[in-house]
This record gives C-alpha cells, structure tokens and sequence, in this order.
C-alpha cells in the first residue's frame, strides 16, 4: 500500500512531558477541526485552556489503572494508530476503533531523574515510561497514515502543513517516523545504560554503586556532517555530535567562512583546540599531523604568541591548524595569512578586521567555538574518550590531569628557578598533546624542539634536539618536558649535552634515583609531577 | 515496596521468534504447574508438541486483529505484567487481570531482515515488532514481580531455578530485566540506525538507497572487562566488544596465561594483530607505543621472522607486543623468552611446547586469536573505524585497501627487480601501520629502519635512517615506503644518499615530475600506488 501524499488530520493524541507550547498546538489543531483525545497532565492544562479534549479512558472505555502504568496499552488506542487505512477500515468499524491521524507525544527525559544523586531504584524503575515509546512506535510504524510529532521544535511546521493543507505530507510523515524511532532508540539506550551499570546491594533493593563503566554501553551521535573522505581518500568518512555536547568542545564549532572540513581537519583541530584551551594566558598552538609543531605563550597577546610558534618549526606549520584561546584581532588574521598556507583557524572569538583579512584567502576554514561560562563548565560532562580496535572499543575518561606549581616535586640538589617553573610547566601542558613518546623543548613559554611519536624515549630526546638545531634556535638555556619517566639516564645526559637546565617528568621508573644523579651531575632542575601523559 | 527474595511461576506468556529450545522450556514449565499462555508460532508449535496452552486472544476477549499488528497490545496483558503484587490485587482482581509472572520472547532480529539487498521498506517497517517490544519492558520494569527470559541461553538456567526452588530469585530477576532492556535499547537502536540511513525515492515509495553514513548512529557494546586504568593511571577503563564481532578481531581473543590486560596492551596488540594479520607468509610484527618497531617475513618460518623483526630496534622491542600469523612453536616461544622481557603475544594458534615454554614467564600475556575460515570472512563485516573528539565522533570505514604488485606503477626509468617488487610490497605493508607521516626502510623482507609519527616527511626518512645506523643495519640496497606522497625532491635525495635503490609511494604530488626526475638522477627504482595510507 503506497503511502498517500497527504494524510488528512482529523483526530489527535495529546501525552507530553515537556508542556512546551502545549495550549497554541491544541488551540490551533482543534481551529483545524481536529479532535483532541488527551490523558493526565496534558488533557488537564488543555481543559484549564478551554480546549476540549476527551480522555483516552472515555476512548478505551477501561479505566486508568495501578497508578497509570496501564492507561493507553490498549487495543483501541494501537489499533487506532496502528490501523492501515484502506486495508484495516472494516475491523476497525467493526470493533469501533477511531483512527488517530496524529500522536503527540514527548517521554520525560530518563537521564534526568537518574543523574539526581538520591535517586533510588525504585524511583528510576518508576519512571521508565512504558505506554509513551509503545505509543511512539505504533505511530512511527504506521508513517503511512499517522504523524507523530516528539519535540516542541516540530510544532510550528507541522501546524503551518495542517493548516494550509489540512494534514501532513508524506515527507513530513517520514522524517517525523525517523525522529520518533530515533527518540525511542535514545530512551531505551539511557535506560540500558543506567541499569547495565548498576551495582545492587545482594539482599537489600538499595544502589549499592554504580559501575564506572556498565556491562552494555550504547552511544548516540547526531551526525553533523558528511565529510569527502576519511583519513585517507578510499575511506568514507561522516562527522557526528553527542546528543548532549559539552560547552567549549570542538563539537560545538560554527563555521564561519572556507572550504568544508576534512577528516583530518577535524581531528588535528581538536587536539590544537584542546591544547590552546588549556592554558590561561594568550597562547597559540599549530598542529600537523595530530601533533603541536609550534605553541607559545605570551603576555604581549596572541599575536606575538603566534609569531613564537610559528619560529619552533616553520616547515611543518605551512598547512597547518592554528588555535587561539582569545579573540583574533585584525592583525593577528593578516600575519597569519600573509606568512603561510593554513588549513583551519580556531578560536573562541574574531574582530571584524580579522574576519576581514581571513576574506581575503576565502579556503582557509575559520571556526569559532564559543568558551564556556563559569555555571556552565560547572554542569558540563566531558564525555569519555574512546579507541577503536578490532570489533572493540577501549573506553576511559578523559585525560582531565593538570598540575601547577604547587605539585611539582623536587627531586635534585638545585631548584628551578621562577622562570624556570614557568617554563616547566608550560612544557608539560604541550607534551601532554604530543604523541608518545613526547619531548618537549621549551624557553620562555616557547617550544624550541618537539621530540613525537618514538618507540623509545632517547629518540624523541633526540629529535628535539635535531629540530632546534635544523630552526637555528639555542636550546642551552631551554627547560625539557618527557611524558612519561625516563628509563634510563641516558635521556639526561644528552639533554645536557644540549643545554637543557630543568627537566619535568612524571618520575617513576626503577632507576630514578640514576637519573636524579644525573641530573645533579649536569646541575639540572628536576621535578616529578606523579602523574603521566601517555597519548597515542 | 522491596522486591520479595523469590517469585514463584504460575503463569507464563511465551511468544519466541527464535524456537529453539521452546518445546523443552514448555514441557518443563507445564510439568512445574505453570499455566502456559501463547500467541501464534509459538501456541501452534507447543500445542503440535502435545503441551497445553492458552491463546493471547483467549484471555484478552479481544481478537488478534491487522494481520497481528495488535494482538497483546491490551490491558489485560500488561496489567498481568504490569500489576504490583501486594498494591494492585484488587484492582487486578476486579478487572479480571490474572497475573503473568513469566515472560519468554524474543525478536526477530530486524538487522537480518534489512540486511537483505532486496528488502523494500515496507517489508523492514512490517518487521518491526510494536506489542514484543512493549511486553519486554512491561515485564521488565516489573522485575520486582516478573521474571523475563529473552534469549534460549537463559532457559536453562532459569528452568533449574523454577524446578529446584518454585520460583526466580531477586538477583535472577535483576538480571534478567536489564538483559530485556539490552535487548530492547538493541532493537530499537537498528531500527534508528537504518531509517536514519534510509535515502527515500521522493515521489515513491521506494528505497533510493542508504547513506553510508546515518543521520543517528546508535553503538552498542558489551563490556569484556573492566581495566585497571586507562591510557595513565589517572583515567578509568574499560574494554568492550561489539554486538557482533567480526572473526579474527582482536576482539575475539583468548588469554591463555599472564598477567591481566592492561589499556595500553590491547591497543597496541591490535596494531600489531592488524599488521600481522596483512601477510600471507610466516611473518612477526613487534610493536611498541603504537607503532611497528620490527617486521618481518620470513620464508623460513616465524622463527627467523621474529630474529630478523627484532634485529630492527632491540631497545624498542623490550617491553613491546609480539605478534605472528601462524602457530607459534616450542623453539620460537622459547627464543623469546629467553631474549627479551615481552608484554604481550598473539598468534593463531600455539604448540603445546610453546605454551610450555611461556608457562616459566607466568606473566607473559599469551593471547591466541582464531584465524576466520574463508566462509567467516565472506560474512565478517568489518565495522567502521572511529576516532573520539571533543564531544564527537569521527567515522570512517576501515583502511581495508590493499596494493599487489600489478597495481604497482612504475614511474622511473628504472622498473624495479622482483626482489625489489617483494620488498617494495613488504615496506608498503608495514608504512600502513606505522603513525604518520611514515618512512620504512625494508630490505629482503626485514625492515631496517622505522621513522614514525613526524610533522614533516624529511624526518621521519631522516629518523629511518639514523635508527638504522644506530643498529649497525645497512642501509644500502634497501627499499624505502612512504605512506603519503614527497612533497619535495629532499626525501628522494635523503633516501640515494643513504643507499636506498626503490621507492614506493602513493604519487599524487604537485612535484611529483621533479620527485620522479630526482629518483631518475639516482637511478633509484620508483613506484606510486595511487592509495595513501595515513594513521594518525
């Protein structure tokens, strides 16, 4: 049975949670002619409206019961939604079900009463809604002859297709289905999510915890964007969103001006985004190919930032990503485009002569991500970070560790010095963004060297080494960050060779009271910040 | 109202889309006094086996309408599943609601039915099961008072429990209601995940086809184990399977001994895997912080593969994973540990010596991982790759290309030997698993030096070299892979002036005339590929 281009409404199934607009759709759907059934919440704030509504019970003619766990499971009510019209209109006249031409119906969202700290079992059981998604999927099915509309958002251009063509479009009806199975998909995900990681107490029906990580996991994205290809050009490859996307994070990029954003794009500006985010005062961070190739700090502004990281290594910055954690002025925007060819510009805000000076290479992307308020960082969640692998996936949360001054420990005879621990720390926070094995050369909040991405640590050591010297910059006098513990001294000992004066690092290892005596050896600082920033 | 500790049977609703074992489960429940209810299939089959039931229809007074679109959509069904023991009996008792105690069903699974090239979408949206899926959460919200079985692997288990004690206890029942709200968030999800990919003739009623990608990706995951942290010790983990793993994943693997996994290992180990997996004859992958430190093939057997993988860079080997193609011998095994401290090994298959031999490093991870029969392979779908940005999600199809030696296009004036071409492939093989940019360096099947994970093609050709140095291996006569195109001469250049006779690399440069000329000038062997193989 093709479905007809336009489905007549006639009669209308109010149940929503969010009352949102609720009274001006009953108002205008009855003014259409349609007739209202309605339960509970929804057919009491419509009767207080003046909007005539029947109870489904009058419908079903069996009461609401056990509290209103069964109310609309009822043949009258499914068959009425469920019904093919033109296939099914003699059963249904025989057993007197009215058809419902459209549902509207909106579940009150799960993931909140279970993110309440005092919510118990019980309360999370009760409010696992068993007539609404079943209502939702009778109407969604039958798209052929029934609307369904779950959101507040969809009122408006539903009401506008009723009203000046008396009922809803076949396209309508489809994509409204798609919305309404994507809803109920999103619901049952939240409920087996919250259950499968729940740990009960074995004799009493009380939370004893919940599992950090529950035995099923179902994740749920949004897809913002086809993207031409993947890593590579014979992968396919689309850029999705969490349902709910923590303020401040790349997801929730606009898009101001270029050509449309690749794969690699994408991943390259979150980390230049997440490693320019972490700092406080006005920093620039360059990425190519998922690695910072230049970052600086500077009290002068971002514009002078950005001149410090371009200098680490020019090669690798031409098609870069370039991130800012302050507004781009004008002339920040023109040295950017006049120097090199950039493929992304991030930052949180433009002025207008930047957006200007950007116009004049119209390629180059420029994104801004607004950053989060203070009330909002305090109710955002970042999401867990994840790794594919063969059919699996490694799940963790995210590399939140950040240390300042307070928690470096010193572990040599010579402290560092104040500009010293500037510096120190302002290494650290890059390497935590270099690939591992990661080195990281730095001087006055400059990267002098990055050492990314070796098997062994005395490479990376030595590729620092390598890059500053091939950039002409003077590494003696230059402070050294190490991602994780050094195994052996050698790391030490040919960081002095080259001028190294203060080293952080993680410290750990077997032999860190070898390469402590080293470091005395050479009168190097050396602190341990007890925490390690692998990234793969 | 506390869950009672045991919920004795009397009354089950059995409607099974999966027979097996349903006849047994009848019998055994009927001979335990239970009153059996059915619908369809399900009543037809117990019935013809000689077990007595009652019709869905029978009990609700209300015929099975719609070709069975409604059918236990009524309250006397869900009022059974639904009614609280102890709070609703008199309004059950009244409306004549005899409680349903047990639920048995199972859907039919609604990937199979569209994963059918030919299936339109009005069979994928008749195949979606409305009353089933109600039932499920009826029952299993109702857990305080219900038992649910959604799968014929419970029966068993369930069976004994109802035989030996009359009833299901609270854990069973715990248990059993978030397996139905898996299984339900399942459903629901492969519903969402094809209609959101559905492209709709827009005139007609006709699949035009599926976007690769669906406006919402549903994931779902089964939790394998939790882990002692993630990527540092900072971060909690966990590790999780696919709904349905793709033979010869990583996922599917079996610990035969060792200490427990940790986050590092199984990304690493699926690197390897992965690299390993991609040669026909007998061949060793060593790798360490996510890269190759150490491949080769060796016709001679695994043996000397791993001899000749581990001669690459001895100091990254200690502590890497180690993995092979084939089964693992008794002399191999115990060349390893005699040699080198190991994290991890895989291998298709071990020697009873081998596993022997491993026993005296008790901690030595020994994974094996079945090798997928030829018939496994043609259904193995390999899922998509995924990557985790901020508050995203990155997804591509897996790099699944793969080059042979007629797709080799030779663009100097020089075609390289058959020994060329033999090491020109291998090197091809192990840049695809080596962090971009990658340079490897292979000679007679063995790789002599790895550059890995640089910002700038030159130094990751210049580390190749210098680690190669380091490890006495000669660099002359050797072949060079580059996973992306030269984007200058200079890598070209490096590579003669270490002795490097063939090339292979994708091609594709602006300059790439001048990069041929330079290979020419060398009388360096040069081939492109026309596929790139970035890993970030």
């Amino acid at each position: 049975m093709p479905s007809p281009q336009l489905v007549p409404i006639r009669r209308a199934l109010l149940s929503v949670s969010d009352k949102t607009g609720l009274i001006d759709l009953g108002r205008r759907l009855a003014a259409a002619g349609v007739e209202l059934l309605s339960t509970g919440g929804s057919a009491k704030a419509l009767r207080e409206a003046g909007i005539a509504v029947i109870e489904v019970s009058d419908v079903t003619g069996f009461p609401e019961i056990m509290d209103g766990r069964v109310k609309t499971l009822h043949p009258k009510v499914h068959g009425g939604l469920l019904g093919r019209r033109g296939t099914d209109d003699a059963v249904m006249a025989e057993l007197g079900i009215a058809p419902i031409d459209l549902l509207v119906l909106n579940l009150y969202p799960f993931e909140s009463t279970v993110a309440r700290a005092d919510c118990t079992l019980e309360q999370a059981i009760e409010n696992i809604d068993i007539g609404g998604p079943a209502m939702l999927r009778s109407a969604a099915k039958n798209w052929n002859d029934v609307g369904v509309l779950t959101s507040p958002d969809q009122y408006d251009d539903a009401l506008a297709e009723i009203e000046s063509q008396g009922g809803l479009g076949r396209a309508t009806r489809f994509r409204l289905a798609v919305a309404a199975f994507n809803n109920v998909s999103n619901y049952d995900g939240a409920i087996s999510d919250y259950l499968s990681g729940l740990q009960l107490n074995p004799t009493q029906d009380a939370i004893a915890g919940h599992a950090a990580f529950p035995a099923q996991v179902n994740s749920r994205f949004v897809k913002l964007m086809d993207l031409r290809y993947g890593e590579n050009p014979h992968q396919q490859a689309a850029f999705y969103r969490d349902l709910h996307p923590a303020p401040g994070t790349l997801a929730t990029f606009r898009q101001l001006q270029g050509k449309e954003l690749s794969f690699n794009n994408i991943a390259d500006a979150d980390a230049a985004w997440e490693c320019v985010r972490s700092f406080s005062k006005p920093a620039c961070v360059i990425v190519k190919h998922a690695n910072p190739c230049g970052v600086a700090v500077s009290l002068e502004g971002i514009g002078r930032a950005y001149d410090l990281a371009y200098q680490t290594d020019p090669t690798s910055a031409f098609g870069g990503i370039i991130a800012f954690n302050r507004e781009v002025d004008g002339a920040t925007a023109r040295a950017i485009v006049e120097r090199q060819f950039v493929e992304v510009v991030l930052a949180p805000a433009y002025a207008d002569d930047a957006l200007k000076a950007f116009l004049k290479k119209g390629n180059v992307r420029v994104l801004v991500i607004p950053l989060p308020t203070e009330g909002e960082l305090l109710h955002a969640h970042p999401g867990n970070h994840s790794k594919r692998v063969g059919s699996g996936l490694l799940i963790q949360t995210a590399d939140l560790g950040m240390i300042d001054a307070a928690d470096l420990k010193v572990v040599t005879r010579r402290a560092p010095s104040e500009a010293e621990v500037h510096d120190l720390i302002f290494a650290w926070k890059v390497a935590k963004f270099v690939k591992s094995n990661a080195i990281v050369y730095a001087k006055n909040r400059q990267t002098i060297g990055i050492g990314a991405g070796q098997m062994s640590r005395i490479y990376s050591a030595r590729i620092a080494g390598i890059k500053a010297a091939d950039e002409k910059l003077e590494v003696r006098g230059s402070v050294m960050a190490s991602d994780a513990f050094f195994p052996f001294r050698d790391g030490i000992d040919a960081a002095a060779d080259a001028g190294i004066r203060a080293v952080i690092q993680p410290g750990g290892s077997m032999r860190d009271a070898e390469v402590i005596a080293a470091a005395d050896e050479h009168d190097i600082a050396m602190v341990f910040t007890g925490m390690r920033h692998f990234r793969h």
